[in-house]
Formats: C-alpha cells, sequence, structure tokens
C-alpha cells in the first residue's frame, strides 16, 4: 500500500491529537511536525498533505503558501463568516498549482456541514438548528479573560434548544478585583450582552479544564408534500480530539481528489464521505452502503 | 436557470412521492411518467434523468437499459448483499455510455449509508449499531402473507438496540384457517425463526396501514487514541415520501457528476453532499457549512 505522507504545523491540542490519528491510520505516515516560525519553504517536497494546526487567523497565510508549492493542505478555519471569502481566496491558488486544499474540516465547520447538507436534501423546507455544547467556547473565553480583574476565566456554552444558548462564565479573580464590579463589565460585554450569562467566581479555573463538547442537531422539515418529517444528529465527544482526526480523514480525501484532478479548494460538503476513509471504494461500499 | 428534466419510471408510492418532490423543486421539471411496460427505447431522448421507482428486482434491467442509451438513473435499489454487484455490473456500462448512474439511493441503503461512512472518518476504531423502525417491513411483509391461511399480513420492525430488532406481525386469516398453525408455520419460516417474533391475529391489516418509519443510529468510537466519542442519528419519517425525495436530490447529483466528466455507477457514500442540494456551491458554503 502507498503511505500518504502526512505532516503538521502547530503543535497544541489540535497538532498533537492529529499527531495520534496520523499514527493510528493504516494508510498514513507522519512526514514532519512544523512550528509556524519554521522556514516552510525549507520543508522537503517530500509530503503529500500538511495538516494546518495553527491558530485558525494563521490558516490563510499558512494555507496559500503551501498551495502554491504544490502541496495539499487541511485546516479547521473555524470564522463562519470568513470561510467563502478564504475559499474564493484559496481557488485560484489550488487552480494554478494543480492542488487540493480542504479548508475549515473540524465538526463544525466541518462534519456539522456535511450533515446540515444531507438533511436538506432529505427534507429540503424546514428548520435546521444546531445546539452545541455544554463545552467550552474558545471565543467567549478569551473575551471574558479579557474583562478587568479577571486573572482566568472558561466560558461554557449550554444549549437551550433552537439554537438558543446560555453562557456560564466561570471566573478565577486577580487579587483585589471585586466580582460585582467584573459581572456587571463582562454581561455589558459584546460576546455576552446577548444571550443568557450567569457569572460565577471561582477558586481556580485549572480545576474545571475538560475538553468534552457536544452537539444536538436537529431538523423537521418537508420532502415533497409531506411534513413532518424529523431528524436528529447528536455527538459527545472529546473537541481537540474529534478535529484531528477529522482533519487527518481529509488528508486522504485531499490527495485522492488531486490523483483525480479534481483540483481546488473545498469544504467538507464538497467531499464525498468514501474519500475520507482508507481502503478501496469497492471495499467501503460493501462495509457501508 | 436551466431546468433538469426528470422522469419516473413505475408510478407506485415511490414514484408518487418522487413527482411531489420534483414539483417542489426550483429547478426541475417533470419529463414523463412511465410505466415499465412502456416502450423504453420510445422514450424521448429530452430527459436528463430516469428515476426507477420499480419493484428492487426490475432495477438492474432498467438501469443498464436507461444507461446504454446514455441516460443518467437513479434507482433505491436495496437488497445490500447484491449492491456490490449492481455496481460493478453498472460501472462499465455507464462509462462506455459516458453517463452516471446512482444506486441504492434511498434512506438506508442511501442517506444512512453516508452517515456510516462519516461516523467512521470520525472514530475509525469502535461499533456502529443501525436500529430500524417502528416501521413496516416489505420483505417480512411478504414473507407473512405467503403462510397459508393467511389473507393479509403486516410485519412490523420493532428496535431493541445493538442492531436487534423484534418482528410484530399482524395477520388476518382466509376463512377457515386456525391461528395456531399459521403462527407455528410462520414462527418457523426462515425470515422470522432467528428473531424475536410475536404473531398477533386482527380483523383488518388495512386498518393498521401507515407508511412511518424510524432510524436510531449509533457509534461508540475512537479517534486517534481518545476513546468514548459518541454519536447518534435519529429519524422518524414517511418511508416513501423519504425515499422519493432522496432519489430526486441524487437526480440533481447525477447530472452535475456527468456534466463534470465522473462518469460511473455511484453509491450514495461516493457523492459530495453539496451536489445533492439546488442552488451553486458558493450558496450553498454560505449557507450550510
Amino acid at each position: 500500500m502507498h503511505m500518504l505522507k502526512v505532516a503538521i504545523l502547530g503543535y497544541g491540542n489540535i497538532g498533537r491529537a492529529a499527531e495520534q490519528a496520523i499514527n493510528a491510520a493504516p494508510d498514513m505516515e507522519l512526514a514532519g511536525i512544523y512550528h509556524h516560525n519554521d522556514c516552510l519553504e525549507c520543508i522537503s517536497g517530500n509530503i503529500d498533505v500538511m495538516l494546518l494546526c495553527t491558530p485558525t487567523r494563521e490558516v490563510p497565510k499558512f494555507a496559500a503558501t503551501m498551495a502554491a508549492r504544490g502541496i495539499c493542505t487541511v485546516d479547521s478555519f473555524d470564522i463562519h463568516g470568513q470561510i467563502p471569502q478564504l475559499r474564493a481566496q484559496m481557488e485560484p491558488v489550488c487552480r494554478a498549482n494543480k492542488t487540493v486544499s480542504i479548508i475549515s474540516a473540524g465538526w463544525d465547520p466541518g462534519t456539522d456541514s456535511m450533515v446540515r447538507a444531507l438533511l436538506q436534501a432529505m427534507a429540503p423546507k424546514g428548520l435546521t438548528y444546531t445546539n452545541f455544547g455544554p463545552g467550552r467556547s474558545m471565543g467567549h473565553t478569551v473575551a471574558a479573560k479579557a474583562i478587568a480583574g479577571v486573572q482566568n476565566a472558561l466560558s461554557m456554552t449550554i444549549p437551550l434548544g433552537t439554537g438558543i444558548h446560555r453562557r456560564m462564565v466561570y471566573v478565577e479573580l486577580e487579587d483585589g478585583a471585586d466580582f460585582k464590579t467584573v459581572e456587571a463589565n463582562l454581561l455589558k460585554d459584546d460576546y455576552f450582552a446577548h444571550d443568557e450569562t450567569h457569572v460565577v467566581q471561582v477558586e481556580s479555573v485549572d480545576a474545571l479544564n475538560n475538553v468534552a463538547h457536544g452537539v444536538n442537531l436537529v431538523r423537521s422539515g418537508v420532502s415533497g408534500e409531506t411534513h413532518n418529517q424529523r431528524f436528529e444528529f447528536n455527538m459527545e465527544i472529546n473537541n481537540p480530539a474529534l478535529t484531528g482526526q477529522v482533519m487527518v480523514s481529509c488528508a486522504r480525501a485531499a490527495v485522492r481528489m488531486k490523483e483525480r484532478g479534481q483540483y481546488g479548494c473545498k469544504t467538507m460538503i464538497e467531499l464525498a464521505p468514501v474519500d475520507l476513509l482508507p481502503g478501496t471504494i469497492e471495499e467501503n461500499v460493501k462495509a457501508l452502503v
């Protein structure tokens, strides 16, 4: 079997999880772990795919650099509103260099996006609600840490159904800080002002640390003229482990699409599920269809 | 917008549901409804896709006939063990005639297959259980009707978890038939001998008629080295309405793949979800990713 050579750029939670998923894959070998300060132009050409496990804001720069060298990339760029723009930027770079970049390959955006597209195809009219959590929101946690007087913080996202979320914010205060003042400032912050938010003072945020997350995605819709078609997708998962695994599965799809000449920048709704799996199409048809 | 011309062969429950889904689609027009005794060679060439809504055993013949004429087909061939063989038979016909046939496009096989493939990619090691029902099993209903003394029958599939199912068989007896004898013969039948089966005598099977069905598909698996990743997909649906809708959504994918030169015979795990949806890729990326 041809072993795919998969490299990792960035070695935080996601990079470490991706390393484990590569090691567990029957058809891949780790082709190196790189730091974002490394000279990317110096990296050996003997890489099939580079997984971009950097902070999300650094993804566009590295994706373009690697694609310009003809190397496939996979990232988990997760700023939903900017995904169409990133795709449009990367598309001509990938085509010009005959390569494939898979962007926003995590669980949301990513596998949830595939489920949303599938449910839309099964019941074209209706409403889909994606309910997140319970789990840590990185964006809200960073916003909470930025409030004056906060030493450390954790913002948990709690699903209330129909896409509405509660924020449970656990704060560890700096010496001398006043909880009531911190709470008032946090509740006024634009990140929290629009959701039901509760602020709880704790001795140690570190003691609450847990990378568990979840999704409850529901759709009620219409197939043809038939209403009340009901669908639900749930998961309770270790967040970085799933993100790293999804990126690694997408590495396989990127190489296959490149080999077939399907060059370009792809989101996960543009991928066939079988391309994510090891083995031949025939083997997977037999096992899964 | 170019309107896809979609025809229907066979006008039973699925054909009628497909007609409704075509009429509801913004990008399709009905190009005719045909009977399986019609002269297929006489059918106008002005058809983009033919939906094969015939009994499943007649699908291979019609799929090959239409593909030989270069017309895309979609069917919901549902004999799981024979799908790889049908795909292998159709593949060279499709390639030789530069067309696309999508086979086994329903909810199982079909959309469930896509979910199983996706969950396998998210947690490559582990167990997936597909639990069906409550809902009518066509195969078991036919088997029950074939028992001597049975006037009419309905076999319901009841999910007991971990892929184990109970059969609830409702029988309407012929005049003079003995229930205990019918029950004993039914329980010995190979269709029922291996599952927990209960036989219930009723006055009217027709009074129980209901096309509701359901699925509970669960996976617990390992992402990288992280165990206990838990996933669940549920649906409660009108069976022919969903099957017809899935076939119509696949009609769109068949034409797009043909236009891109991706000729061949495809199961749903070989399709990108976005190809099932109306609108441009860019519109769907913005709305769903």
